[in-house]
This record gives C-alpha cells, structure tokens and sequence, in this order.
C-alpha cells in the first residue's frame, strides 16, 4: 500500500517560469522516503546520523506531465515495487490535490549504503519490515 | 560537439550525508542547458522574460556512479543528442575534474513551449542553429 | 501572542560543515510569516497569485547562537512586534525543541506591496487583524 | 579594497513574485566569502574539510531596496570592515549592473571556527593576511 501525503508549493519552489522548478520534485522525493522511515526510532536522520547508513539515490527516471504553480497543492503517492538485497525500488505519482490532473511519475532507485565506507550493505530488517508495508500489492 | 564547463562543488550542495544533494544535479543540468542558450542576445533569460519561449524538462533519467563532496570540481558535458520538431535530447555526463572518474550521467529531454499558453511549440530557428553545434558526431 | 511550530531540520539544510545553512533559516522565517496568512482564503498564495498583494523583506537582522544538525527538530515563534501603517515588523525566536537552547533570533521588517506596481500599499484590512492576533503583549 | 565579481540571477533564484527570493542573497554573500579564501591552497574548501577550520555566520543585518529579476546581472562588492581576533565583519553592496541600482547592503559578522570542537579560535595568520587585503581604505 503506498503511502499518500498533500503538500503545497512552496512560494521559493517556483522557477522564473512561474511553475515548480523541476528539481524540486526529486527533493519532494526524497522527503517523501524520508517519511517512510519515520516509525524507526529517531527516523532517517537518526539512521544516517548514529548508525551511519543511507540510502543514496543511484538512478531516477522521472516525466513530466503538467506543472504545479503557486498556490497549488502536491498529492504525492509512494509505493515500493522492489524490495531487493541491498536496493530499492520506489515508485512516486504525483498530482494535483484539487483535481487529481497527473504531475509526474518517478522511478527511484536507492541503494542501503555504509556511509563512512561508502558501500551498499544489505538492507537492514527493521528498514525491510518497513519498507514491505508500502510494497505494491501483487 | 559537447559543451564542457567546470563547477566547484558548493558549500550548501551537500547534504547531511556530506555528499553531493542528487537532485542538484538535476539543477546543475538546468544551468549548464541555460548556457546552450548563452549566444543569444539576453540568453536564456531573454528568450524566457520577453519572447516567452521557454524549454521545460518532460523527462530525465539519471545514473549517478559515485559522489562528489566539497571540495570536488565537477567537469560537466553535455552534449545534443536528438534534435526533434518540438524537443530536445540532451545528455550530461559528470565526471571529477581531478581524476575522470564518472559521476553522473542524465539523459535530459525538453520541449519547447509557449510559457503563456503552456504548449509546445517548434523549435525556433535560432535555438536550432545553436543546438545543432553540440550535437554529437555521428 | 506568538505563533509557533516545529519543523525537523532536512537532509538538505546543511551545508558541508554539517550545520544548518544559515540562509535557510531566512527561508524558514518565510514560511512562518506565511503561516500567519493560513487563516485568509487560499492564504499567503491567494494574495499573492489573485490579489496580486506581497508582503517582501526589506530588512532583517539575525543573530545566531548555536547550531542545528540532521536529526534536530526546530521550535519556531515568530510574534508581531510593529503593526505600521504599511510595514510590519516580526521577530522570530528559534530554539532546539529537544532542550529549548536558543539557535537563533531574528528581526524580520516586511513591507505590504503592490506586486504588479512594485509599490507598497497600506497593509489591507484583513491582513492587519490576522497581524493583531499576533502581537506580541504590551 | 573591496573585492567585486558579478553573476546573473539564476532561473531558480526567484519566487512565486517574480523577484530574488531574499535568502539567495545571504547565500551569494556566502558565496563572495568563500571567493576571498580563493587564493588558498584549496580555497575554502580545503580550509573546511581538511583543516577543520569555519567561520559561520553569527550575526547578519540586510536592508533591501531595490528587487533583482531573472534576466538581471547584479554586481557584488564585499568589503572587510573590520577584522577582530576572532570574528570578522564584511560590508557586501549589491547592485543591479546595468545601472548601478543599489539593491541591498548586507552587514555580516563571521567567526573563526574549530569545527569540530563548535568553539571559536583566532583568525589563523593565512586567513587574516588575506583579509587584510580587501579591507575598506581608511
């Protein structure tokens, strides 16, 4: 089951095109993964900051298919549809509260890494247990 | 040809990993795409604020190898590899100045539109002629 | 009465000395004077994209006294300290929620604005009594 | 003598009103700071991540004037104006290049900083020697 939160464009969120700058919306990502760790005691930042592991991000493929402005508000959807070894595969759909109109779509992959080593570990039990919750029905 | 230019990583580009923020990268490519455009009279800016032509990015898919801190000098080409009716292909390959070892690569697609009217119009004739000179070779 | 609210510090706050990057903390003070706008329809955003109204920063002055890390959850105050004729003048207190160790306080002077014109206006009706509820005890 | 470069405001830069989000130019004031450490071996950086030395922000005081666009260059001045045993004060003066329009002045005390210990140390000979150099005639 994928987990859903709304949050609205942020007045700085916006390019000089009036509409959200399309980076942003990898930074919504990553916050958005944030949140899935968030029953762990301390969340992701006590995971990064005490146990040193992280979960970098190794590709994204995202499209686009109609911005955001000022004043809007995101439903961003995230659902796990891998749940390897050592990485995992998360899927973003987000779109426009108001009407549901489809933003943009991302696949985002992210590897459980040793910070201090820099190198992918497998992923640990209680992050696995979690992230299977948000597994994708099959 | 590609278009090659060389970017200190800064202060406030790193995350609390210590490690280069993945979707700067992203931002990263909207700048070096905006330098494309440099030849212009005004630039990017200029095509955006007064001809209101602008490219926004429908699609990007990223690979990111290994990563990049403070104190890291990015060497960013990106070069044009698909010259379509109404869009662009792009591809950035990042890389650490000191030593050539690969950091990203992003395949980076845009389309050029009527930021008023928010539809996609041709190519102008000028942005094409620009375009053209980084293609790759074929 | 003061307004506060919490906000955990992101991932991407900090800059390379692992601290919170201190212009963040001016983005922050713009979204807590937004805050104060949630009450009217559409909020901050409304005035600004309908009615065309801005309330832009023509002076602050912060001081800082200890940092904030990944992991730290901030508590926010900002209170009206200045109801002018058309500026506002608010002070925002932050502290570490955890110990409530003072981290910053800043004195924040906006000024209601024509954002069309570029001019400033008497700060409207609506705004002022959303602004008194605010005002610090006298 | 002050040290003086100008940049171009990104196509990121502005917010929802069209105008250079006020934090930017705390972070472009980070960003000249760090360029009056260029002449160090490794700049700034280096001074950061291998000898643990900082000079965070303590205390900023900035009035606006005048708004900046995308499309716009400002011109950057940062002056030293008065460097203490431990703390330095920089007077940056920014302004529209195309004619000089005075945009903002920023008041910016930092302090040398042992990073790891979080406790203040005097400005190392290398740093002071270098500041020296961009301060205000008097």
């Amino acid at each position: 089951m994928g987990a859903v939160h709304e949050r609205a464009v942020g007045f700085a969120d916006v390019d000089a095109a009036g509409t959200v700058f399309f980076p942003r919306f990898l930074a919504w990502c990553h916050e958005a993964t944030e949140r899935l760790f968030e029953p762990l005691p301390g969340g992701y930042a006590e995971l990064v900051t005490r146990r040193r592991i992280g979960f970098p991000t190794v590709h994204v493929a995202c499209d686009w298919r109609s911005p955001l402005r000022y004043g809007d508000v995101a439903r961003h959807e995230v659902t796990v549809t891998k749940l390897g070894a050592t990485s995992v595969t998360l899927r973003h759909v987000i779109a426009r509260a108001a009407d549901g109109r489809l933003v943009a779509t991302i696949e985002h992959v992210i590897v459980a890494t040793d910070i201090d080593a820099m190198a992918k570990i497998p992923v640990p039990d209680d992050c696995r247990a979690l992230l299977a919750t948000h597994q994708a029905a099959t």
